[in-house]
């Protein structure tokens, strides 16, 4: 398996320069201020990268939600109960649960993947990839052995492909795990040197004594794995998850098969941040969605120089905050597929003064 | 028209506290932790306060597009002909520009206003409200009479009124007018007293020397009219224009018949402002959109105390912001709609505290 995952990451390719080329010369043609758009209008010479074609539907869409247990549960990080992950996944199969409600509402395929719950979840809708009942206490010891982590990163890149045979546009990354945020600042933590302080969240919600309890728990699985930032995929064995490991394998896979893919929040950056460590070019293939309220979620994303397109103060996960950029990068798209050129709505092109270079406006703009 | 428009003013009501709070009281019940969707959860509680109902159906919308030109542009502070305001009318109504295609993909009816272009379109979807070919040059004399001013804003209203009685459950406010950042800043500077130099900005593009021309006609602007802060509405007749106050007048409708209302660009910015400058409960009334680039857009925002959800660097206008909101306003009243209750769910809600208030996380999160 490692030397299959050797290979995934060497044979990786950077985007199409002729066709982002043709994209943004063709965009320059369209009937607005030149570069009015802005990032919608980035999104779409993105598209053209990935894909190699300078118009591309995007109707076909897909959100892969990894599900998985974590061990360093038992150290008491969370405050919701670990069989919640079993009965949230089992929720997101029967359309309850948030971006179950987001998904439709998108026309999104949910695909609801158990890599590792520690449960069993009975629905004729779950993909079943179960690779243990969850991982060990990464407080005592690392969470998966080697054979696991790379079992459960080629699951993610399988499920990927074959999403792209099945004529997926765009992936979507979600997950549902308990105790996760404590596994997603672990992996950011370890790969980018930024201190527990500065990466330590609340998750779904904690007190202030669990929280100071989190980050002493987060200390300790540092202190116990000494995990190698210069070995990404050792990082996530160790100090990561299943759902981590197996979004890992799915951002592997979008940028091995040309296929656009979205992350969510700080639990899907910290596999981006992986898999972007493994290869950097996977940069490349990635769509950021929310700013998560989780702060290891903008130390991962200031690392990949990576910026999220909406602030909605969302700290949820499931993959809720995809859908909301798979309709920008289908608004993207018919942009380029549906609106007139100068010449066809009779304007002329040289009245449009191109200012992107010059222009550097403080607008003051700080979130909210 | 002017004692209507005082009637209209004076009878406009706060949201309903009773819905809102019946809104949030439900929103908590459903699975997930509490308040883990941020501004959709917002969102959801102000929707309830405007209809007064918890579920909300969300699905029928439109946006409407003032289009007028404006006298000011014979000061040379746009680079584009004033035809153009004319040609994209038709082009928008052909299906051709931006906004035709973002409406298209939201399933958003656009209304397009002819409220004061100079020209004529032939269109049958075009609606004819034209009140004078262009507005005069505010570098010399005021835009228009206090007449044609009451006769915009009413128009305004009168469009909105009716698009209640259709039925519509959102609107989206856009424009077309070749020099309206010159009168929407002009706006804004009058009613919040920020300097030229902060709200000037490069609209759809302008050169060095341009955007240098430009500030001193908006210096000018406003010395030749000394436009009166504590008169919003004779600041939009003095340095605005047809569009700005038609606008207003839509601004005033959302209000007084309680229906949402969405904030696109600069434009529609300095007509929420004057609009809330008249009346400040039209603010709960109101739902931004994007970051636009125009600096005056942030000084009407931190005015009014609201936050965009979008950082899409954009500035093209015609209502092009109003489509992503509305899809997210559609979200949040879907998650109201079809998400489970932790009843339904099987998960105990006391697993879960709410950190709402406790939690001031500093994310770092500064736009791009």
């Amino acid at each position: 398996m490692e030397k299959e995952i050797q290979n995934i990451i060497k044979n990786i390719k950077p985007l199409s320069a002729g066709a982002m080329k043709n994209a943004k010369q063709y965009q320059d043609s369209l009937i607005k201020p030149i570069g009015s758009l802005g990032r919608l209008e980035e999104m779409a010479i993105q598209l053209a990268g990935i894909t190699k074609k300078v118009q591309n539907p995007m109707d076909k869409k897909a959100i892969v939600v990894m599900c998985a247990d974590n061990g360093v549960y038992e150290e008491g990080v969370s405050t919701a109960p670990q069989e919640v992950t079993a009965v949230q996944a089992y929720n997101m199969l029967e359309g309850k649960t948030a971006v179950s409600v987001l998904a439709k509402q998108g026309n999104i395929d949910l695909k609801v993947v158990d890599i590792g719950i520690n449960g069993t979840v009975n629905h004729k809708n779950l993909i079943q990839k179960k690779i243990a009942y969850g991982t060990k206490n990464t407080a005592k010891e690392a969470a998966m052995t080697k054979e696991e982590m790379e079992k459960a990163v080629l699951t993610g890149f399988h499920i990927v492909e074959k999403l792209k045979q099945e004529g997926y546009h765009i992936i979507g990354t979600g997950e549902m795990g308990i105790s996760n945020t404590t596994t997603a600042a672990s992996v950011i933590i370890a790969l980018t040197g930024c201190t527990v302080e500065e990466a330590a969240g609340k998750g779904a919600g904690l007190t202030k004594e669990l929280f100071v309890h989190k980050k002493s728990v987060l200390k300790k699985i540092l202190q116990t794995n000494k995990p190698d930032k210069n070995n990404p995929l050792e990082v996530v064995q160790k100090v990561g998850g299943f759902d981590i490991a197996g979004l890992t394998g799915c951002f592997l896979a979008a940028a091995y098969y040309g296929i656009p893919i979205v992350i969510d929040g700080v639990i899907s950056m910290s596999a981006a941040l992986a898999a972007c460590c493994c290869q950097p070019i996977v940069k490349q293939y990635l769509f950021a969605s929310h700013h998560s309220m989780e702060p290891a979620y903008q130390i991962g994303a200031e690392k990949l120089g990576i910026s999220p397109y909406f602030q909605l103060e969302m700290r949820l996960g499931e993959g809720t905050g995809c859908p909301f950029t798979m309709y920008l990068m289908e608004a993207a798209a018919k942009i380029m597929g549906e609106m007139a050129t100068f010449e066809e709505g009779n304007v002329d092109k040289s009245n449009y003064i191109d200012i992107r270079e010059e222009t550097e406006y403080d607008t003051g703009y700080r979130g909210r």
